[in-house]
């Protein structure tokens, strides 16, 4: 095979797949100049070759058995965009020890095997790229790894699920309820039928382990991701959240402190003037704060077939520049270090907390009263409206420990004139 | 010497050279792992060994003359630094003559001798590397090499000059005029002594003819940008943009149409909700967008002795991955063509138009019956005030070629009631 055409394997061909597909096409002069390389699809894996694909690939060039891809030497690079753990496990690492180099989109297989792969990778000089894993097409893996690399990383505060971005948007744009606009963002074809993994915050999980593991140079382990979602979100705190001047967003949260790590995908309240407060539907957008270059931020579309279509396509290139000079295994893992993730009960932030109760004299300094001993300062407070019965009384504290305001929180509850916790969500500044 | 250590040198001490000094320092042990070999800074080039520098180097490691550096087989790294052309370009180019790979921050010298230089480190198998040319610390040069390589660019627009954003923002927040907005940058350090390269828009052009060149894979003469500076822009325009929800900034243009390529740095009139209307203060940001991934941003400090050492120092680390493989020239110039570039009254786009007139009926008929018969339609108009005297009459208009809308202005400046034709800037979508 002559170096100036390198073949690719595809395991795929669904919406990133068949992006990956248009994308190599669409732009292949460009694609070859910039590869040093004409990179040609050899072979496209698909569960059945009489279904239709959302791309024209010609018959002889699509097969159903993965051994056709695995076991031709004349494939270098194998795209692994199945999705899921198996069999796309699997797949990765034969083909990484049949000596080719891989690139996948698939963000749970990195965030619960990502250590195995690289290794497999490292040991067979080969490259396992992932840069479509985080953020669709917005660069950031390779940013963080290459252009950031002088920095020590010291926080990464992500919008990474398009979904729930859509869905916090809408409410506060229509003052709608969670229900009724998943519903719409359903029909729309930006939530999932079973939207559960985006809802519950799983994927934001998977791609904060990705970015946390490459930002603090240190395995994070997913199990070891605090993770909440936005289901228990209403219009009512989105709108409290408004008065105070915050919007509330599903953030990926990863810092290093002296004590420690944290790693955590909650519901936030961010200020409004925040970069990230202005990032809208389903765009996503990577904040990250470095001891040189203090914050930048990337943004850009993250889901869709051509977006996600051009990360892969990036790293192809990427991978194909290696190949050509027998430069393969020059991004390899750079997690060197093993540092300690702290517990949830550890991590110190500050809350809005939304309760209900009687609107009587004196309900709120003994509620100020009670947080106090538990080492809860107030920074703001406001009650909202008159009532015979209950009223919501909405609190902002400064920084405390989770544990502290919880223990604070159940006493609080035990108070008479006090109805309901009726909601506890983080803030960040 | 062993592969595990590589040596650099500095040509230049200064703000960014001190800060790539310090970056280099601080986070030494992970750089280490990160480029797989320890990078020391071995001469470091000033002009004065007994003046004093921003950082702490020790005195065997400063040298006054270039060719202890040039010499020196040991230094594989040359990190450029000393800014404009003389004697910048003459030691660059013989560096990568004597087999050093090369990395700078140096915009005027790449925007003025770019396809040399390319060439010569093409030629002589070693590393150009200006991540910190454009931008400061934020990554842009190399995600458009790399992560966004499958996409056909077809619009970059550049917030990528800190103190005429600074300018902009400050005459937006507190109503002040240019000039005492620039007085306050100069005593706060955001503007030069002589601002002139600044606010006449120079800076932003060399940056946007680098963007350009490697967004659109063609190489753009400096002297092909259109350049238009701020000093033009009163407070009155400010605040009348504001009212047609749009803000004014300088904005790096540059599109490619079918009948050729746009490259124009002006002030430029954007709407309020477009990302980049909220970058404000010093930071910058780049705008892009391609084929594949749509719209994405990159956002940060776009100066500073950290950041721009940040972004040096990412260059250094990657050089030195490609020194450890032999993996030189992995990322070689990209300007594959030779693309058109418009001249300026080839150009279209919407204009804001503000008039002094007086304030008689029929006025507003009379303008816009003559705008029309050079083709140039209304979007939105609004008068300000009445008065004996003149009132100013603020027009924007729907895509115009420049040559018409010139030609209509002169015809207007002729017509009894109109006053003065008081300022015309662009609008972008």
């Amino acid at each position: 095979m002559s170096v100036d055409e390198i073949q690719v394997g595809l395991l795929g061909c669904g919406t990133v797949g068949s992006g990956v597909y248009k994308v190599l096409h669409k732009n292949e002069e460009s694609i070859t100049n910039k590869a040093g390389a004409k990179l040609s699809v050899k072979q496209v894996l698909v569960k059945d070759k009489d279904e239709e694909l959302a791309v024209d690939v010609p018959d002889e060039e699509l097969t159903e058995d993965f051994t056709d891809i695995l076991n031709d030497d004349e494939i270098e690079i194998v795209v692994e965009l199945i999705g899921g753990v198996n069999p796309a496990r699997e797949f990765v690492l034969q083909s990484l020890k049949n000596g080719k180099s891989v690139i996948t989109a698939n963000k749970e297989l990195i965030a619960k095997h990502g250590e195995e792969i690289l290794l497999t990778a490292e040991e067979n000089n080969v490259d396992f790229y992932f840069e479509a894993s985080v953020g669709g097409g917005i660069p950031i893996i390779k940013p963080l790894k290459s252009s950031l690399a002088g920095n020590k990383i010291t926080k990464i505060l992500g919008i990474v699920n398009g979904t729930t971005n859509y869905i916090l948007t809408k409410m506060d744009e229509e003052g709608a309820e969670f229900d009724s606009v998943l519903k719409q963002a359903q029909e729309l074809g930006y939530a999932e039928a079973d939207p559960t993994s985006d809802i519950e915050g799983c994927d934001a999980a998977y791609k904060l382990a990705i970015l946390s593991s490459i930002g603090f140079e240190s395995r994070i382990d997913i199990d070891k991701v605090y993770v909440e979602g936005i289901t228990g979100i209403t219009k009512e705190d989105i709108s409290y959240a408004r008065e105070f001047d915050y919007k509330i967003k599903l953030l990926a949260i990863g810092k290093e402190e002296e004590d420690g790590v944290e790693v955590r995908v909650h519901p936030t309240l961010i200020p409004e003037d925040h970069p990230l407060a202005n990032v809208n539907d389903v765009f996503n957008a990577i904040f990250i704060e470095g001891d040189a270059i203090g914050e930048t931020m990337f943004y850009g579309p993250g889901a869709g077939q051509m977006p996600t279509g051009s990360a892969v396509v990036g790293d192809i290139i990427e991978v194909a520049r290696n190949i050509k000079l027998g430069a393969q295994g020059r991004l390899p893992c750079t997690c060197f270090e093993n540092k300690k993730v702290k517990e949830p009960s550890e991590v110190e932030t500050r809350y809005y907390i939304r309760l209900e109760v009687l609107d009587e004299p004196g309900v709120l300094g003994q509620i100020t009263n009670l947080l106090g001993e538990y080492n809860v300062s107030m920074e703001s407070v406001m009650q909202k409206g008159r009532s015979d019965e209950s009223v919501p009384l909405v609190l902002i504290t400064h920084k405390v420990k989770e544990g502290d305001i919880n223990t604070a929180l159940e006493e609080i509850s035990k108070l008479d004139p006090v109805k309901e916790v009726a909601n506890l969500i983080r803030v960040e500044e």
